[in-house]
């Protein structure tokens, strides 16, 4: 399994395709997901190319587990959420579509499951709102 | 929300409950879950007493997930499995009902689909069985 440098966060990565992004350092991004599950539903990339778990380098957390630690408090508070999910899937056969290494991080509330995964893009005045209320609690 | 010692992780730790242990090192340890959605479902924990990363000193990462990713690939292999999924739930609306911070660990098959979280208690012998197995693949 190789890395295939045209996939949709590569893009994003490249500014080819536009994002709603909430945090980005030197070597990581943190960006709305544009078929959420839930509201809030964001997730985090390292900026090094990495297929998946499988095939990345250990150091790669060093950067990237701080960052989801951090959105994922800001998207908890900015959702007014009771907790939340971290997810990361490896391969088609778990559910990976895009495969850039990626993080889901989704903010979750007593009593509301997660949507299925539709494959239908939201409305993106929607998701710059949510991702401005995120940003808005990093600081 | 606080930490309870009393939880089912922390005994484990203690050794005052018997677990299927993969690996251990001084700062984690990894062990099969007795109520697997999946074969080959295990779980990672810091020894450090957190609830999960909406407590947990980022510093928790360092030692935790080249841990997490050693296993995971250590799973994949022994379950011939195509790929693998990563979870970790904070607070009970995300499905935490253990109050010890741990990542979840589950090999997937093409075609296969994670079983629900039913609350029973699988044969110790067969866990006994997948946890050599894993272990096998670690060295």
């Amino acid at each position: 399994m190789s890395y295939d440098p045209d996939n949709i966060f590569a893009k994003i990565l490249r500014g080819e395709i536009p994002s709603h992004k909430i945090y980005e350092d030197e070597h990581s991004l943190a960006f709305m997901d544009v078929m959420p599950q839930v509201d809030g539903h964001c997730l985090v990339i390292p900026k090094e190319r990495f297929r998946g778990l499988l095939d990345a380098d250990a150091t790669v957390f060093v950067h990237m587990m701080p960052v989801v630690q951090k959105v994922a408090k800001a998207a908890v508070k900015a959702m007014a959420a009771d907790g939340f999910q971290l997810r990361q899937y490896n391969e088609h056969a778990a559910g990976q579509t895009v495969f850039h290494l990626h993080f889901h991080i989704l903010p979750m509330k007593e009593g509301v499951p997660l949507q299925p995964h539709t494959g239908k893009m939201v409305d993106h005045a929607g998701l710059a709102v949510m991702a401005q209320r995120i940003r808005s609690e990093l600081t």
